[in-house]
């Protein structure tokens, strides 16, 4: 009555597809997802579950197996007869497991599977796999397998959390109307991004390996291909990598990183700027709260205790906005001493930053009126005199994003000629903000090290994969 | 009773962001963009709206403007006692207007806005504008702006339809259960993009420029990483740029474009696959008919007469699966002279896939079953032998998607252990398939050159803004 069969782990793909012992031949029942079955309509059904084993239990006549497929952090109870136990079935192995779906007898689920049949699709070799059943493996010992981390619990929340933020940026955009344009990747802007540029090479051609007969580089930001559609639209966003070749390892940078970056035309004030900003970020981080409550509460309980507390406050309260004659003010008037010289004309750095952000009661805090000198040629301002109003904001985890555009241009009328020409044609008051995306989720998860919140992490020295 | 007031255009973005003449200073009424302004739930309020002239007539006490924000494709009827025409209120010019949104006693138009105030806030050179009032400029025309060419209504159109079909892509996925994953744009994989990859090289390290200590190149795609997280996820696509160094200037031709990837675990047959593509094609597709239908019009009626007809008909029925050698044998009984070889084991070019999809009722084909030898190592088959079910097919419009993984690894162990890994731990059968979303929207839209399709076009010895 009790059947096991398995497909033989192999190199050779051929029989990978059909799956050995008539994989692909069953009709499978009707095949739910984990998340499908948990929801608990399919009780008193049979349905197929295909997944790989989070954990296994042997008692004297049943096997209890949790069953993960990646579409949600909590398992699905397996309960089968522990005839259907079989060497290959270990943790980490890929299975097929058809049965009956039951209410649990348990509180710690609401549904379990009682399995008439368990395929093992893919084994498991127990002993080279890096990571151990019951064991809590750290955030830096799984960085070290960027092809295999996203099978602990961990990062494969930490995916899911990514995944939502994504949708719900793009979600929150277009239901605000916004126009999301794709900001090209290589650009012959030099965009701020000044000494730390990636440069791309064609192949074959002459020794520059001159591709685009100009220089070109990998995009520091959309910004100025943005502020060019907002004069269109006058409501874009862009939502992709950027580049910095910075010589780093630290735990604050990447190589390539994403940016959410948004510019608006006919703003009248930092205040349409500002706004844009905390909307976005309380819409995205309340649908992150909702629709990953699992995963981001493994955060919030196992990784960083007590950092729901901080994500609740940011919620709870209006974002800050002072002056950087002000910040530099409270830098000077604190008894903290810092590192870097906190004089007025000084760039502010990330422990001037932490220490606003805390001194503001953990909310997000723009900095605004920057002195000119800090600031690109786009930004508005005189040389010697405080900026604009809305140069880069210093967010409640170091520097999530940063609002402030504008521009003159002295002495650039050749190499920006196109830009000049978006002054000369219809022109509106506009600006813009940026947001680090990977930033944003080491705020809102409290996550310490930027690596541990991108899929495949790019630094000086290190490209897996 | 009447003023106008203008802001002067300057290239000091100081008086910029206030804007001259108190732009900023006045509380402006309810603000409400085009489209909502056309959605006529303000009729009888006095309402404010912002943005650009794009036909200005004048009548012997009256005024008429139509103007646009890149909201909608359809202008906002402005009327206005002739005493607000000035100088400055010219074709190009950006303006803000408040008055009383009235229904129109014109069928062109549901409601009309009638004047109080008009302030030029950016002027407009309207000799040197390239575009002209009441023109249509062509596509190759317009082509020579890539900073204003978003101001004609054709592109702004095309833009909004890119925005909306990206939106569709994210929403259909999240909305069917797919992890999205930010595959990286630097990797240390070469994809099969043999000879045709760009290699990024960092600004100060050695003559080698080897920032990342490895061979490392832009992505050719993101199939690899894909494969990495199906394992986990069952699920997963990837939605963003890819790169080829492809020495071409052709019109079907990109160095940076974008691929939307998918990639399923534990996949039992080449329809698990094709039903995922033709899901997407038709959710796609259709949302983008449903939001957009004012803009995809305007290419279906002015800039590609008869192409809605085609798209109807690929809705209408199911997409065609052949295999490699029926599509050959289709390609041979034909009278059609081909410039290609059509011999079993050539590589189906576009003359080829023209007549395919033609010969199948213009909808999109899956070619299967190809021979192994034109495919990369991680496609399932035998040298000299056909390939797998699931190699690229052929779609509507020259070659928008395609399916076919698995993967055969002989002699490879070295350089892809990674990849032998996931093998070894927990494998399942798995599929994806990959759609270039440029030739996505030239399918729908009938556009004939992939530049006029993306907001900034690379390609060899081109890279503007």
């Amino acid at each position: 009555m009790f059947t096991v069969s398995k497909a033989a782990s192999s190199l050779s793909l051929r029989r990978w597809w059909c799956g050995a012992r008539g994989y692909s031949r069953r009709t499978p029942g009707r095949t739910r997802r984990v998340s499908e079955a948990l929801g608990g309509s399919d009780v008193g059904s049979s349905i197929t579950v295909q997944g790989w084993v989070r954990s296994i239990r042997s008692q004297k006549d049943h096997l209890f197996l949790h069953l993960s497929d990646g579409s949600c952090l909590q398992p699905l109870q397996v309960v089968a007869s522990s005839e259907l136990h079989d060497r290959l079935l270990t943790f980490g192995c890929a299975v097929e497991v058809t049965g009956c779906l039951k209410e649990s007898p348990s509180s710690k689920q609401p549904v379990e599977l009682l399995a008439d049949r368990i395929d093992v699709v893919g084994e498991c070799n127990a002993l080279d796999f890096p990571f151990k059943a019951k064991e809590r493996h750290g955030l830096e010992y799984v960085r070290q397998y960027p092809h295999l981390r996203c099978r602990t619990n961990v990062f494969s929340s930490l995916l899911r959390i990514r995944s939502a933020a994504s949708a719900a940026v793009h979600s929150h955009f277009t239901e605000s109307g916004f126009v999301q344009i794709h900001t090209p990747v290589i650009s012959s802007n030099d965009c701020e991004g000044a000494g730390e540029l990636f440069q791309p090479s064609g192949p074959t051609t002459e020794p520059d390996h001159n591709f685009f007969s100009v220089p070109a580089f990998l995009t520091v930001s959309g910004q100025l291909h943005l502020e060019v559609m907002s004069g269109a639209f006058s409501r874009v966003y862009t939502f992709g990598p950027t580049f910095r070749a910075e010589n780093s390892q630290s735990r604050r940078h990447l190589a390539e990183f994403y940016m959410v970056e948004a510019e608006l035309a006919f703003t009248r004030s930092l205040e349409d700027l500002t706004k844009v900003m905390e909307d976005m970020f309380r819409s995205v981080t309340e649908q992150v709260l909702t629709r990953c409550s699992d995963d981001v509460d493994l955060f919030h309980q196992r990784v960083t205790p007590g950092h729901r507390a901080v994500v609740e406050a940011m919620l709870g309260k209006s974002f800050t906005v002072i002056s950087y004659t002000d910040a530099i003010d409270i830098l000077n008037r604190s008894s903290h001493q810092f590192v870097f010289p906190t004089t007025w004309g000084c760039d502010l750095q990330t422990e001037h930053e932490r220490f606003l952000v805390k001194h503001c009661g953990d909310v997000p805090v723009f900095v605004t009126d920057y002195p000119y000198d800090l600031k690109p040629f786009y930004a508005r301002g005189q040389p010697g005199q405080p900026g604009p109003p809305g140069t880069p904001p210093h967010g409640g985890c170091g520097r999530p994003a940063g609002p402030g555009r504008g521009g003159a241009l002295a002495g650039m009328e050749d190499t920006y000629d196109w830009y000049l020409d978006l002054r000369r044609f219809g022109s509106a008051p506009h600006g813009g903000f940026g947001m680090g995306f990977e930033r944003y989720l080491q705020c809102i998860l409290g996550v310490d090290n930027i690596k541990d919140v991108i899929p495949f992490p790019r630094f000086a020295r290190s490209c897996l994969l």
